[in-house]
């Protein structure tokens, strides 16, 4: 290939990636890109008991994990029952947020789940109180709440702990240490397998209520959230503060964090 | 609608959902789903330098932000360049990670969209390497490096900070504290901008080097993982340790974390 065209100099990569190799001869051009539209995604009503299951069923579908489950328990009702465009999502992605994306344990893939399948229909101004409501929710709610009653995977009482964390270390290391059962084991996965259940209903309420106008965030901003940002703000003292996660399991002094690294006894 | 067909039974959702609402009067039933196979994807080498631009100005496309951007220099650059699967995909979906998921501030979400997009390309076992390269990357990098020489949004000296965690929270707070600037500015965009940029590029070059079957993770486990792991690691005394982040931002006992909710000075 020895000219660039102009259709080739616009789609910004023909002149510099030559039969699938890049070719480093050639000077790199930072070429402005046309950002290919998408489609709008209209959103449709799902049922909140069978997504709860979907994403039972989700987590344990070929160890794709929580994210994959409550988003699968969303998008994947809409794809099964409404087929085009849902069905051609490339559902296999959502296994990015299993364990908090590469075990990595940031955000809790159930919840990255639900946001992605939220952020396909709103934009983030309409989008911002679904996933507060949600976020705030899970925070303070003490999970797994659901049981499944028939093809149970491991079939026990599964202990239950408050994370105040959207965070996947948090969510889990907390749990464990409550309840004695180790990070790594079967009943570990099942505790969470659950709880995508949980967040997949959850979410699905929130979307039909979205849905109907008649959505409204119960969830106010967490006392932490609210002490620490005035100073922390935006135009306060010290403006330095990003986010709107519970400050408290990092930031309040307690046990669990304390001088862990540097002087643990 | 007075029937349900057996075709309605298995899709699972026919039965429930009439016109689009919710049918409350018939019994929700939790049926099996099909969980939709996608087509295979199939990854393409991209040019490193052009996605670091794509990646800036992605970050600003629509103020889509930096989960979209970063997401956008891998898999847009193959929608331009190779057309379907790749251009049908939901692009602006990935605005779900922008500031750490609607101003959540957990992960950051540069890293999310790179990490996504491997998700669409390798299975978790392939991944991981990939994953763990990039992320530990992230966290001993000083950011920004990037600097547009054209079409600049805020054309200023950007000061630099080490996150030491791949969390929107630590990274833009700890940024916002060493250089004064709030994290509600101008100019911390344009650093974050900066920073999908870096992270496009970063991104590209584990994925290039992984489609010739060359890639070599450089980074290894962190000192203080390591440490943790002692106790809390899987089968150790303590087990309850989920993840791969650093640990001494919120374990370390540091100024930073300390007492701060309920003992501050």
């Amino acid at each position: 290939m020895s000219t660039i065209s102009r259709r080739q100099m616009i789609a910004g990569v023909g002149g510099v990636i030559v039969g699938g190799a890049v070719a480093t001869a050639l000077p790199a051009m930072a070429a402005p890109s046309n950002f290919a539209k998408t489609a709008e995604w209209i959103p449709h009503k799902v049922d909140p008991t069978v997504g709860e299951r979907f994403g039972y069923d989700g987590y344990y579908h070929k160890g794709y994990g929580c994210c994959y489950g409550a988003f699968y328990a969303i998008v994947g009702q809409m794809a099964e029952q409404h087929g085009a465009p849902y069905k051609d999502f490339p559902f296999h992605m959502m296994e990015v947020g299993k364990s908090g994306i590469s075990n990595w344990a940031t955000i809790c893939g159930a919840l990255l789940g639900a946001a992605s399948a939220f952020s396909l229909f709103y934009g983030r101004k309409e989008r911002k109180a679904m996933v507060d409501e949600l976020f705030r929710w899970y925070e303070q709610t003490a999970f797994p709440i659901y049981k499944p009653t028939t093809d149970i995977v491991i079939d026990k009482e599964i202990p239950t702990s408050v994370s105040n964390s959207v965070l996947c270390h948090v969510s889990v290391s907390r749990w464990s240490y409550s309840s004695g059962i180790p990070a790594k084991s079967k009943v570990r996965s099942e505790r969470c397998g659950r709880l995508t259940a949980d967040v997949a209903k959850k979410a699905i309420e929130i979307l039909n209520a979205k849905i109907d106008g008649k959505f409204e965030g119960l969830y106010g901003k967490q006392e932490s959230v609210k002490y620490c940002d005035t100073c922390h703000g935006n135009g306060k003292e010290s403006p330095i503060a990003k986010g709107k996660q519970d400050c408290t399991p990092c930031h309040s002094g307690s046990e669990a964090t304390e001088n862990k690294f540097k002087d643990h006894p």
